[in-house]
């Protein structure tokens, strides 16, 4: 018999709370094979009465009373403060003690950073969990991170977040050598501010595993020249919102475009299903998870609805039988060597390696 | 008599030089006025021969010969060294010197920023030129800045970006008032990094006669809730060509969505028109105005083809004949008490003002 695979869910987060989760666990449950089960954490009463007709999807349920909720609004450090005892806290505390193989939670953003990376702890010497999503590309996806749990990046959180995603790229898609991007305004050495031009140093240096094709810009997040794409948290955020405003506001336009004239209406009709499929595409991805922590956590937007809660339950299934926290643990080790002084004069003998140019060149 | 509008065009920038820029400015001359004029800085036995089968252009052109010509991946510092006597540096010098309105080029972005501000220097104590864009949102445009002129930005450049935008907006587009949001990863007061709180704080005290909204995150851009949105050049270069390469994806996308199957191939054909016009609407504005300037100077994309470079030409008559330099001069002179300490303490007596809440909340 094989071990129950079990995931541990924060049952009153994000805007809807339970209304949307438990449709959404049930829903799982139909699809998912029979070894994967849920811890819910909540208000008991609430949880019991939602799950009372749905008798299959309640015996692969245990329901952990939480007598708090985590505000959308609280602040990161008040939520660690006053965090203890809520549904969220409890779902992560589920995977330290090895009760579940994964977090879900629709709840605040950074609140979620925070509990996770106290209760979790970062892998190695890792210095801040990131947010990781998949962007759509002519050819596949764009594993695409920070998308904003990290506001101010240093170059160091830069390189992190390269072999922390390029680690999830290989375990989440299966490509054995995925290529690697650094966010930029040109793809000329020179441009970019300091940060960057420092990350771009330490990964051109190539003392880290990484295939690292160099800076690309906004327009190739869309395009998949790389697979991975890295940037600080506030740029990955207003990046990611602002195609996501671009996508809606195509979609009104073309819906206007397409209601103008009777020719076009009548187009529109016959093409109706094909415009569904492209719309479908393009949604953006409801869940990301939290990379970087010892334990599997997945972060679900806020306003999710039933069917997102259920993907991002289905993205927490799928991880957790890949082993990229293992990969990421892997690349890590190789970490403190890559942001070494490039090139160390040796002691006796001077190593005729083509000497690496540090000057800024302006 | 009118006197003559005269357009400086430095003829060799772009990626095509004059194979773009002299047509273009054929086409241009056949819709603008009669006293719209041009001066062409170049190579003059190119541009002669470019325009020796239109005499009614050539009428309205005067050829300024340059000998060289700056490279698109030249560096600023080396662009300011040895630009004088090339054709971008004669177009701007002719603003200066009153031979002409205003100057258009195609040519390399940094070194046209550098080269602008040396010859004309920036109004009052604007500290750096900033390039302004105009998205489309449903009802109207965002005015939208820095594209990409100044990747580093303290909470001052926010501010200056914040008058000269707003200026801009109300000059080029009438509207009186116009509403000014600070771009971030969320709407909250403790959000994002200390340069926008810092110009947060600056813009809500009031002192400057903005109608400041707060702020707006990226998919705000395109949904036209405020009028002008205020960013660094980094965050503002990366958003606006994440946003292009989404809008290319998803035409791509459209069209594969459309020719599957039958149906959907007779529904596009019928929506056909529709479509294109939709196309057009998505397009990114082909130039932009440097702001802050004492004159005015219009970047071009550089791979501008001969209808986005007449759409400068355009761009420029139009903003050489509305006031938007003086709008912000009028701003500018706001600005040093603006950027001074919230409420200093009185020295006699203490205003009874509710106290401006300094200390990070967190």
């Amino acid at each position: 018999m094989t071990q129950p695979l079990v995931i541990s869910i924060d049952a009153m987060g994000g805007d809807h709370g339970p209304p949307v989760v438990i449709p959404a666990v049930v829903s799982a449950t139909k699809s998912l094979p029979e070894d994967v089960r849920f811890l819910l954490h909540g208000d008991e009463t609430v949880i019991a009465a939602a799950l009372a007709k749905h008798r299959d999807a309640a015996q692969r349920v245990e329901i952990r009373h939480a007598e708090r909720v985590i505000a959308m609004d609280e602040k990161p450090a008040q939520a660690l403060r006053r965090g203890k005892g809520t549904s969220m806290w409890a779902a992560v505390e589920a995977v330290r003690e090895g009760q579940a193989v994964a977090a879900v939670s629709a709840g605040n953003t950074g609140a979620m950073v925070a509990i996770s990376k106290l209760i979790l702890r970062m892998i190695g010497d890792l210095e801040r969990p990131a947010l990781v999503t998949s962007i759509p590309t002519p050819s596949g996806v764009t594993t695409f991170l920070d998308a904003g749990a990290n506001i101010d990046c240093d170059a160091e959180r830069l390189v992190e977040f390269a072999i922390m995603g390029e680690a999830y790229h290989r375990a989440a898609l299966g490509v054995a050598k995925p290529t690697v991007g650094l966010l930029n305004v040109g793809s000329e050495e020179m441009k970019g501010h300091e940060e960057v031009r420092e990350a771009n140093r330490i990964l051109r240096e190539g003392r880290i595993d990484l295939d690292y094709r160099g800076f690309v810009e906004g327009d190739d997040i869309t395009r998949g020249c790389v697979d991975v794409i890295v940037t600080d948290g506030f740029t990955g955020n207003v990046a990611l919102k602002a195609m996501e405003g671009a996508g809606r506001f195509m979609v009104a336009e073309l819906r206007s475009a397409l209601s103008s004239g009777l020719m076009a209406t009548l187009g529109a009709l016959l093409a109706r299903s094909a415009l569904l499929k492209f719309r479908e595409r393009l949604s953006p991805p409801p869940a990301a998870p939290l990379l970087g922590l010892n334990g599997l956590v997945v972060k679900c937007h806020g306003g999710a609805s039933e069917r997102d809660f259920a993907m991002a339950i289905r993205l927490a299934v799928d991880l957790a039988r890949s082993d990229f926290s293992a990969e990421i643990e892997r690349n890590m080790r190789r970490l403190p060597d890559a942001l070494a002084e490039p090139a160390p004069a040796p002691t006796i003998e001077a190593s005729p390696t083509e000497g690496a140019a540090q000057g800024a060149s302006e």
